[in-house]
């Protein structure tokens, strides 16, 4: 007897999103989300970490967590510790070091142990899509504030603070990617990271800091994490290995005082994070850090240039951009009358994707002339071909250049 | 200048939960948490996959999902799609399999599309202490149908729905682990699933059928899943890898329809479940899967032997169980003076840790005298020295044996 499918309409929680399209695979002109590129993927390398580590703790699979408890494999927390005291002059002891399932896995923490609706977080004005739309879902306000070419300007955070201390709100805190700062690549400089943590301890509002891609730093100086600069547990600090090694992987990390971090563990109900990845770039980042990091970020620069010179060369005076000094992404500004959002649909029927500037900005509408482009995918052929396509298709559509 | 720590206490949102403890390592006689026996882990051929696998498609890693989409990596998935059919009589395109991190994820995210606080669904009386708790925590109801040794009793399932539906409750579903229920082992006979099936459909409500340990049967005849003999969309399956391989990995799976399963995948914000496990995985099972389990079933049947033998020869009449047909834990049950909650830390002071029964009951206090050991990770001497000493610990406690 045939019967009638179950309509499951009516049995929907009233918040469930809609349904998710199925994938269609990649476009040909691939500048979005934080791809890296796969040429420097250390394949051989793994292929020698992963014999290494599985034999020899391969057992130890058969457990939850490994043995490591439910912070993270331990091999992975100790190369973190000395990789973020060498690298980021932040010395933490491995008990504040929280491996997680991708840096956004830190953020949603995070989120769960201090926000309810109705609260308030600052944010850099152009900032990390991800982020501000887990605030919206939340019912959480975010005030913006505006940077320069050296990152967040302190002058606005302290009257945004005074602001809102005069209106009775005390914000949860103050969110910041300050090493080349997503969407705009700048570095947030030293003068500028000890201001904000002076106003941070002044309004007793602690500093979320987001340094998912502080690796990539390829040439300049490297002024260490905020969080290295502080001695009084006001800096909640997020890193990420998708940046400096492979997204695919779902692996980051939060270092906190452990009144927070422990909230945090409360929180992360997910059985631990996946043990084989952690396995594995321990020992490959224990043996390989420096020499996979050079050989990443001098590709993702020659990345740079062919994206820059093809902006040149394709979109001439119409286009304005300021070269981050690393990274993998690009922040395009277009004449006032460009709307990204509105040409990402016929670039997209182009074989080109790329992010539209009001879904990396607090008040969206105020990025509508923006783009970001990430380079660390394409290769320098597509990445002239596609800008070169983009030009089309911009000056079709919109008249530019 | 001396700063004071900021104090966290006042910034914590409401509903944050308290801090966890840090970890302290695993107790020597070890019997709660699902872990797996490390003997079985088949780490050489694991070193093989994983270098077959890096060599055919590392390069992938560089991009989030590795170029599968987010409803994970295609190989895992192909995997799958065969082992169900050919298992579990489950025919499903792999367009409607999702990878999850843990089947825990897949709990979390059926969770998230169908319920809201107020709803009510209807489970096994003694289930799965994780379920459990993310529903109170979402402040839904649950209705518990008792079991005998085929299962739910499908007289009380029918009772239930119709006392529900005369009230005016059409619960969101029926929670259910068919095949090796945990904790009592029992598989739910053929009729029963035919019957709880013509239930689903007669009330509009939908089952979810969890077969985490569907896979460690060791003898007698293996019912096929309940989603296999559905037609009709009434069935959300969850499955895992876990219990067949690996708990550190973090790897389980849903079998939905797409219109469930897009909803999932919009839900699962997590930017894609691990790749390196699941390119391991799927290399590895699609060349020894029969063997591996052959190898983990007949090693488990051993333990729980030695288990069975050691109640008996120490607890004497004063312990109940019925030997399961497969699985890794044991329920046990004690004269209705004990009182296993408060017995769990005097034993864990001996160095035992196991699962209290109230921990896994719908109505707590119903289960007051029940315990669940499992018996996976323990080697066969740990077993019976672990059962020596609690009984120890119970007979200076408890009085009994």
């Amino acid at each position: 007897m045939a019967t009638t499918n179950l309509d499951y309409a009516s049995l929907f929680a009233k918040n469930a999103p809609e349904g998710a399209t199925s994938w269609g695979g990649f476009p040909t002109y691939n500048f979005v989300g934080g791809h890296n590129n796969p040429e420097t993927m250390p394949v051989e390398d793994f292929v020698e970490s992963s014999a290494r580590v599985l034999r020899q703790e391969g057992q130890n699979l058969a457990t939850y967590n490994m043995k490591s408890g439910p912070q993270g494999y331990t091999g992975l927390r100790g190369f973190l510790v000395e990789k973020l005291a060498h690298y980021r002059g932040l010395r933490a002891p491995d008990e504040n070091v929280l491996i997680t399932s991708g840096s956004n896995q830190g953020i949603e923490l995070i989120n769960e142990v201090l926000l309810e609706p109705g609260d308030t977080v600052i944010a850099e004005f152009f900032t990390y899509q991800g982020v501000v739309g887990r605030w919206r879902k939340l019912q959480v306000n975010v005030v913006g504030i505006p940077l320069d070419e050296d990152g967040m300007r302190m002058d606005a955070l302290a009257s945004t603070l005074a602001d809102l201390r005069s209106n009775g709100v005390r914000p949860k805190f103050i969110y910041t990617i300050p090493t080349l700062q997503n969407p705009t690549g700048t570095v947030l400089s030293m003068e500028r990271r000890h201001e904000m943590l002076r106003l941070s301890r002044e309004y007793g509002v602690p500093i979320f800091e987001d340094e998912c891609y502080a690796d990539l730093i390829w040439e300049g100086e490297w002024p260490p994490a905020i969080c290295g600069l502080d001695d009084s547990h006001h800096v909640l600090h997020i890193g990420s290995f998708s940046k400096s090694l492979s997204p695919a992987l779902r692996l980051g990390y939060v270092v906190a005082p452990w009144q927070v971090l422990s909230r945090m563990l409360a929180c992360k109900t997910d059985g631990g994070t996946g043990a084989l990845g952690q396995m594995v770039v321990a020992d490959f980042f224990q043996n390989h850090y420096e020499e996979h990091m050079d050989k990443l970020r001098t590709s993702l620069k020659v990345r740079l240039q062919a994206l820059a010179d093809a902006l040149v060369e394709h979109f001439g005076s119409s286009v304005e951009f300021q070269a981050p000094r690393g990274g993998m992404f690009l922040w395009v500004k277009f004449p006032p009358e460009v709307d990204t959002l509105k040409l990402a649909g016929p670039a997209l029927e182009a074989g080109i994707a790329y992010n539209p500037g009001p879904e990396w900005a607090v008040e969206p509408d105020a990025a509508r002339n923006y783009l970001r482009l990430c380079y660390a995918l394409p290769s320098e052929q597509l990445i002239r071909d596609g800008i070169a396509k983009l030009a089309q298709v911009f000056r079709r559509e919109a008249g530019i250049p």
